[in-house]
């Protein structure tokens, strides 16, 4: 905590257990970053039920706001700036909860825009932290073992955002399509760089072609909710992936496929489809075959909980959790 | 942070300079513990206004409270005990301003008794934390330069809090008597202990014996809040104190003596008497060639705002202010 010369590097070295004296089980941490509305916690929902509540702590860096609902109409900015949110404050939590200590979170209550008490949270075996900016900086990022940036086609999150928002939060959806222009901005500059830096790069939305349709399309209808989703993880080569090499026959290549690819940036990737439309039970075999595959899935069963959103199953959100569980268990089992 | 064997240990090796590759300027940090109404608030206030407000970060280290006034009424234990507090909250929230970081601390309202929005603090040149238990761990203690404990004799400090008490906080002088019996075991149990760790234990009170008085006599009246203060400093050898040979001469000797003694506990100590019956401009002058003699004292005046106690000016309190200066200003010299 005091050499603040390169922050992130400590951070990264420590992790990678250069102070071997540390006699502290430091949490395995994973950090999930997007905009508003792109299924952070649906995606969060599921790895806790899988890992377990007891060894979970699920943060949500959104509660580091510098300014209450009222001071933030006079503010030329929306809280996803930096600028709106104690962001040094957010990265120090993190820095803790990443080195097992406990921290005073603040709370923000979103139905009356005010600070509520804030909340003792402990670091538990994994701490999953969402969020609109768990990667703005690089030492916030450095706390993190493994990252991933949800980035549904922007249509989409809209149509999830409209419907959330007018429903679960009061709002007329005339106020959060404005909201959503006010924010562009923003969004642009603050949230979607983090996308780069994603070890996983998940995008759920309906694929407008089986076989060759890289992205879900991008041109979904805003009522496109209820369409069935398919998955796209880019698996960049930051961290060490599962072997899916057992799963990707050709029996299975209508559930599930991988596919060689260059990323907007042009640096090459893997991306990993999970299509919506194929058959469930071919899928929960993908499932099946890929957990019994991996090193201790032969004794483990395949993880309970996984893929729900809002009651219905889903089976490409089964697998891009089931993968996420993977990193988790395996990260787990090297730091005991 | 993260090395956890002997953390006090880690800190006070720290602030030795032991990791001298650290690029953070190290606040100096006074930490002043004491029983409510021990004069805290008082003390600190006059160490504000002579080092100026914009190089002092002042920090009540009692906002760390577990349970609001509603949860507690069920509880066995008052806010004196560290099981009603985020110690180890706390704790961690010292050594990072030791370090010279920022942090978000709870606000707890004293006349709602529930908890408000938290305050973003950040580490000035000088950290001066007030409060029941901000020594009451061995990290926390190491966190400070200089520990100050404050002593009145306790029939002084009962009168203080009644008076205060039934006066700015809306008690009954019934209840804030019924208060001080509910809480005694445990000020016994977790405040006092800290005396004995503190570098300079400071006792405001009437002297009962000019010459020999070695304490404010323990026997005051309740009412005794209006008589002159005297001071008695003890000076432990735990950290170097500003050398008084120049001030201490037969002349001064009605405004200020020095008397080697032996604690209760048996151990040697200096004890300083600060005669608060001597003329004003006595003590006056004595504070003006004890400012003098100092190593910084040529060339800077004598400091202002001290001796203030609610309007009125105590030399005695200025004396010691002057003291717990010196020994912030001399710190921070040392580690430019």
């Amino acid at each position: 905590m005091t050499d603040r010369v390169m922050p992130d590097k400590a951070m990264s070295m420590e992790r990678a257990g250069w102070s071997s004296e540390d006699p502290v089980q430091r949490p395995v941490m994973l950090t999930i970053a997007g905009d508003s509305a792109a299924g952070k916690t649906t995606l969060t929902k599921g790895l806790v039920e899988a890992l377990g509540e007891a060894n979970v702590t699920a943060v949500c860096a959104d509660d580091y706001h510098r300014y209450d609902r009222e001071e933030r109409k006079t503010l030329p900015f929306t809280p996803l700036n930096p600028k709106c949110n104690y962001i040094e404050i957010m990265e120090q939590h993190l820095e803790l909860l990443a080195n097992g200590q406990p921290i005073l979170k603040p709370k923000y209550d979103h139905s009356t825009g005010t600070f509520g008490r804030p909340e003792f949270v402990e670091a538990r075996r994994f701490v999953i932290v969402e969020g609109l900016l768990p990667m703005y900086t690089r030492l916030a990022q450095a706390c993190a073992d493994v990252t991933v940036y949800l980035d549904p086609p922007e249509a989409i999150r809209r149509a999830w955002k409209i419907a959330r928002d007018s429903t679960k939060r009061g709002y007329t959806k005339e106020q959060v399509v404005e909201e959503l222009e006010r924010r562009e901005a923003e969004s642009a500059e603050f949230i979607r760089p983090q996308r780069a830096k994603a070890d996983i790069v998940v995008s759920f939305g309906p694929l407008q072609q089986a076989e060759d349709g890289l992205w879900p399309h991008a041109h979904a209808h805003e009522d496109s909710g209820g369409e069935t989703l398919s998955a796209t993880l880019l698996l960049r080569p930051t961290v060490t992936h599962p072997d899916l090499t057992s799963v990707l026959t050709d029996e299975n290549r209508r559930a599930i496929h991988l596919k060689l690819i260059r990323d907007d940036d042009g640096k090459p990737v893997d991306a990993l489809h999970v299509h919506g439309h194929a058959p469930p039970d071919l899928t929960h075999q993908v499932e099946e075959a890929l957990w019994r595959g991996l090193e201790f899935g032969e004794d483990a069963d395949l993880p309970q909980g996984i893929g729900g959103i809002e009651g219905v199953r889903n089976e490409p959100l089964a697998v891009t959790q089931l993968i996420l569980v993977y990193h988790l268990l395996q990260l787990a089992a090297e730091r005991r």
